[in-house]
């Protein structure tokens, strides 16, 4: 079921991203073509997969929300963008890809990013099928999730750990903010959207940050183990670049073991949904099993 | 009036700004730190003002959007911050201090303007008292306003204007993105937020594109003629950077008489109404006169 519904999706995300970046007018033609270049070089739209995911469990609407799939995917790239800026981790390469700044220059690279998470709110309103309360609910989600107390706010603890050594329980800090938050406000927003009970939404938010701490785990092992071809950028650059890791802190096996349990708390969080839950048990499994 | 009002409702940004912060989460100090640097370090509070001054206009409702108004000076000063970046404009200086890199280094001082923008979109949601309907039309209008129709573009268009010749039509386009784009959106959402009918939300649309020209305009003639205490930034900067203004590709009388003409232009597109948009009408009026 995974690896069928996974690929529909991503090809309906895809169209989405295509019709949503071509519906929006841009001043200047080269910006346009640095948007375009993060936001269509592949990947695996996890965030919305995740959104959809989570809307089915409520009550099997997830591709109604294709649109609010597509925004949460713009603000990723922007992420992606900022996070190899040579101020930030002087990237070269992104899934096998030159970064945006080696092929635009990071002037633009930087313009690209800041339109794209604009555009992701600009795209989130034009969702249909939605009421205004609603919208805004999950407008208040992706802001919440992006800004200081969420994903950027990671990403300036993770600016300055660099070259330190952190405890495990700021290392998980971290991650809760520079990826963890913008997971959860994907599974929260799928169930807002869905029309989630205050029950379920609980359920579906501990779902979705164990999901997040599963992710970071099975990140850090990947690139300690991971074969640098298979995963499209170099590996062991984490150890290179003297960060700490839940591989670094602990062990590979402690983190290996630190991952399954992660998942089973995942799994277990769902105890209260039926099979209209199993796409999102499938997704968390997955995680262990993945080499990209 | 101007003063007395200007002083009084400048004042109650400042409060409002500091309020609005403060509420917000931060994940870690130093960001929080550097937005508040830039967030307040003084600056005019123009945005706001017009926004209020455009609501005064419909109903005289002026300060209870003052959270909104708040929301949008964030925008505008996530983008100074960028702006002023190395890959950017590379400048020192802004109303007199170092700008925002120079103080906390190049990666925080992206990060800073990322969580500004995206808090902005949180703030605004903040908003008591509006319908949530009304409250996404004027998130949309942000949204435009700020990506690559808007402000974004504009300065992706500037970027690779430096050194170059531009007829005043590009120069024009570049403008309503860079800075008209904001002051649109101000004014707009101000009429929106007070319930303007179809009728005044066009009359106050014509006023702030004619003011956005007229401030570029102005700005400008004082960047030619200005002196660098008065500006708190460096003058005639343009002409060394080999940027086109409206004087390099005019002459100065040319451009003193355009930002006239279009100042009248401004006050025109008021006619429908009363000493309720006398506000407005003043604010226009005072580009003309102002030294910084």
């Amino acid at each position: 079921m995974l690896d069928e519904l996974w690929q529909r999706r991503r090809g309906l995300v895809e169209e989405t991203l295509r019709l949503e970046l071509d519906r929006t007018p841009s001043l200047n033609q080269t910006l346009f073509d640095a948007m375009e270049y993060s936001l269509m070089s592949g990947g695996k739209r996890l965030r919305p997969i995740l959104l959809m995911a989570a809307a089915d469990a409520i009550d099997g609407s997830g591709e109604k929300f294709l649109t609010t799939a597509a925004a949460i995917e713009m603000i990723h790239t922007y992420s992606l963008i900022h996070d190899d800026l040579p101020a930030m981790d002087d990237d070269d390469y992104r899934r096998g890809k030159l970064t945006n700044h080696k092929v635009f220059g990071e002037a633009t690279a930087i313009l690209a990013g800041d339109a794209l998470l604009t555009l992701a709110f600009e795209v989130m309103l034009r969702q249909e099928g939605v009421a205004a309360s609603t919208m805004l609910r999950v407008v208040n989600e992706f802001a919440r999730a992006a800004g200081s107390a969420g994903m950027v706010g990671g990403q300036a603890i993770d600016l300055q750990s660099e070259g330190k050594t952190i405890t495990l329980e700021e290392l998980r800090c971290m991650h809760m903010g520079k990826t963890g938050a913008l997971f959860r406000a994907s599974v929260r927003s799928g169930a807002i959207l869905a029309g989630a009970t205050e029950d379920q939404l609980a359920a579906l938010t501990e779902y979705a940050e164990q999901f997040g701490l599963a992710f970071q785990i099975t990140d850090d092992v990947l690139d300690f183990v991971g074969d640098e071809q298979m995963l499209g950028k170099p590996t062991g650059s984490d150890a290179r670049n003297q960060k700490s890791t839940y591989v670094t802190l602990t062990s590979i096996d402690s983190a290996r073991k630190l991952a399954e349990q992660t998942i089973d708390g995942a799994v277990e969080s769902l105890s209260a949904f039926g099979t209209e839950a199993e796409f999102l048990r499938e997704l968390v499994r997955y995680l262990i099993s993945r080499n990209n």
